[in-house]
């Protein structure tokens, strides 16, 4: 992967020193055929001459991306990622690492800088936030995701955690995606909840571009007109960014519902869809949660869960 | 069930004297709050009254529903449901209906009407086509579903059909929900692509209502803003619609995605999802289909993809 | 324009019998490139040969349509076409006809079977609600726009209307399309809430293809993820559609807000964008309606926006 | 409105020391019911206390906003803000500021940072395009708009504009917001493409809540399933608006119409629905565009759309 990652950078280094002679609409119309080609058509000095972008998938398949050390990709195991939607005290995110380890979890989630849509609600612990979860990590050996919401904060959240979160509403904030692409840590690239999968592959695409080869993809539901859940979960994204691009793909099924009940049946679904790690949220309070309460699993629910996902893990072929 | 089912009829019969006293926003309000009550407030004669709604879960549980001698239900075996898009002559359906058979399909499914965007596309065989699928069943056994577009054409397609299909473009069409409300038949009622969960069950009361107490819910995809594939499949509709009706819940994969490449995961995330049934395409030589072609699966692709379907299947305690 | 008709209904007579040869495909794409071409590709014995597509604009400009006798289209004066949302009795359709008509309205509209999401919502007055509208064009002169639901109703709405409204929600009503485009009256055919204009135009091609050349097409809102007002106001349909095909566009600005306190700015904003007519639900007790009182303008806020509806007509060149 | 604005900013001081008491469903429940109430429950200390929000509109009416001297607002002149897509070199600016002023825009736009889907896109001239823009600020007068990407940029930006821009793909951007919200430069904001009206009021108020009181809305179109255009523009986000908020609200027909044949009925019909001003690109050479060419007026389509759109806005009481 090292190897082929230099490749595909060299490449797109290229394409950046000539980039206003490229349009948007030539890969775009290969996407709606049905395959995003890995070639690009480049015109310069009046030729034309094809190149590589760096997401796409070509005959070396899949990558696979380290998170601490854990590995998700389509030939590793599936990978649940678990923790609350914000950390709010040292006592809480401790103790719900604790819970989610013992049931399965690989990987610890939690807030410390909270987009939100109103000013007036709850913005996040900040960097005692991070600390919090650094604590988490020594007491639990799980790695940690956590989300970065502006350039300026991002020295301090690499001091902490090992893998950056860019948040859906992020997605589309190319300052933050350059600043991520210059980082060592992996990011988790949420889709935007509007955002189509060629917009979403075209953010990947300014990751990478900055030289960072370790990107997930995530789909966490997008808005549409039905109001019956918060979001509608597109599990196609799965399959299809899984054969366009050689990127692990994962599911968010919890922000996607926005209720709790619904949870289990959907992570069940994207694990058989093919998603290469589940993020849920887990709370051992929910009903006091500072945010988004009545969609985090209870410790409970989560428990009776992770045995049912490594069944259809298993029905298709992986391990979790 | 039939008792229950007189109940539930009885009750709405008495609703629809006073229709005029109920208005939509009050059940569609506790929809939107996580659950459709199975009581619609009544107000008659200055005073409320409480009145079930026949497709709201209750204390009963799940329904089940017979197509020719195949259940469908939360009880029931996952069931597969399969065959062209459209009735193309005689050779053409007793072979497919062979070959789906053969690797696991119980019922038939075939247009003899079709519903085409614009009015030069093909628009099916009619009469002809009924008859070549009741051919079909008298060859293979297989109970067959197809569309029925005018109320008109009922009494004929009642008597070569086991299953009456409504589809996604007139789940809004009242008369038709009406008259298929008065047949003996099962009703397959497709969501319509922008129908909200809410407007589907309202649409399934129509029937009910009539006296049918046997209808199926089929989510086929809706239509968002992204455009990678044909709709985008809301799978999330199977645990929400469990939750709040006793009907059963289908899935078809093929004509949300449009793309024969991704039915194989979507079929497997539906089932992991809840699934009483699959709908899917499936054409002995799609390249020469005479509509939806490149949607259909290869007899070889549904072949394999059997198997692992009854394992997710299994891995979520059920059969099929 | 009659012979022009007969020469575009003769063309598409042709594509009937070949229907088969020919794949939405070809023109869809060009309707998105930018133009919807009049022209067709049809594919016959190996061979191909243009035709014309009866509702694409070509040069012969646009058409007009007449409803009574009122006409409606570019070169025409801008028309409203007023009335409650269903007609609830004889004295409150006579009393609105009356109040509407002094206020500069020339169309009179009034549902008498009315589609409703629920079943046990007020389903209109049927026959009886005809006979009242008839009563009220005796009356005050106006010709009448009423809903036609079911094929088999036509017939008897016929001898009461003079222009047949096919509904949002049977836009996609293939059976009664044909029905409708073999009636003497012209269609006011509104867009499906989720159609785009490219199915509103094909379904506008099903009712001229049966050689019914007076069809009116209705923005009317579509369905978004906002939830501020019931639906999305669309106008730019209105430039987009006359850019492509020959047809009178028109605009029903109070089903799209659902809200009263906005339709007057929405009104004048459509003349603006260039509307045919309007189509304002008026009611004289707004809060005693039996469908959607919440959306009807009063009388007196009636009266007062006519003048400035004429402001703008004239601003833009037009009368009203 | 300076010892208005200041009260508003004291009540909201006061609310963010206490924010994490206070959840969005509030609001957004009242601003469904079709009124957003400028007053936010408050819970403190187990007791409720009603304070204002910022952007709700109240007994005061509308704010007016000026850029440069350029006044904006609900009983001001109707304002033209024209210019390129991106500024692409000296000479280009100068000739387009020169043109538009003649035919009467009173603000140039165009942008130096431009924020693309795709990283080998154009990104724009940078600080070499901001010089440009005073350059052409300096020679006829126009106070100038131009977007701002990134919280780092700001101090740069802050010496040559005359108004900060933040793009529809930044509505969400807390961080940006925040700090915008600290400027002393009055901010445009425009509508997020798949932002609820609410969404758009709450990002408002982020800007608000740091002290900056002069922010102006823009509708700019939203991502619907309709493909015909590049976006839906909503132009009932303009009464809706000024419904519910006191602040300038303008649209941009341009980028939501990505068609210039569409742009003038659209610009007419904004104006007419109440806009404070237009956002209309116009480019000397749209052909040779770096970005949008196909979407900009050329000078003589502009010239001819002004007197048109002064003649509407006559018609509706208001000057341009």
């Amino acid at each position: 992967m090292p190897d082929d990652a230099c490749e595909r950078r060299a490449v797109a280094r290229l394409s950046r020193n000539v980039s206003e002679t490229l349009t948007w609409s030539a890969p775009r119309k290969e996407f709606l055929k049905g395959k995003l080609s890995p070639r690009l058509r480049l015109r310069r000095n009046g030729g034309v001459k094809n190149f590589l972008t760096l997401a796409a998938r070509d005959s070396r398949g899949s990558s696979s991306v380290a998170i601490g050390d854990v590995r998700l990709g389509e030939h590793e195991d599936v990978v649940l990622i678990c923790g609350p939607c914000s950390v709010e005290s040292k006592g809480q995110i401790l103790s719900i690492a604790t819970i989610v380890k013992e049931s399965g979890a690989r990987i610890l989630r939690g807030g410390a800088f909270k987009p939100r849509t109103s000013p007036y609600s709850f913005q996040g612990l900040r960097e005692e936030g991070l600390r919090f979860l650094a604590e988490a990590r020594a007491k639990t050996g799980l790695p940690v995701v956590t989300e970065v919401m502006d350039p300026r904060d991002l020295t301090m959240i690499e001091k902490y955690a090992d893998c950056l979160q860019v948040g859906t509403r992020n997605m589309h904030n190319f300052s933050l995606l350059k600043e991520v692409g210059r980082s060592r840590l992996p990011v988790l690239l949420k889709r935007g909840f509007s955002a189509t999968l060629y917009d979403l592959i075209m953010s990947a695409e300014y990751i990478l571009n900055e030289g960072n080869p370790n990107v997930v993809l995530c789909e966490r539901g997008i808005r549409t007109f039905d109001t019956a859940a918060r979001y509608t979960l597109d599990l196609s994204a799965v399959p299809i960014l899984k054969s366009k691009t050689h990127l692990p793909v994962i599911v968010d099924p919890t922000h996607a519902l926005g209720l709790r009940e619904f949870v289990p049946q959907m992570s069940l679904a994207a694990v058989a869809a093919g998603a290469d790690a589940l993020m849920i949220e887990v709370h051992d309070s929910p009903e006091q949660a500072k945010s988004d309460g009545n969609q985090a699993l209870t410790p409970e629910i989560f428990a009776g869960l992770v045995p049912r996902l490594r069944a259809v893990a298993a029905a298709i072929g992986r391990t979790l």
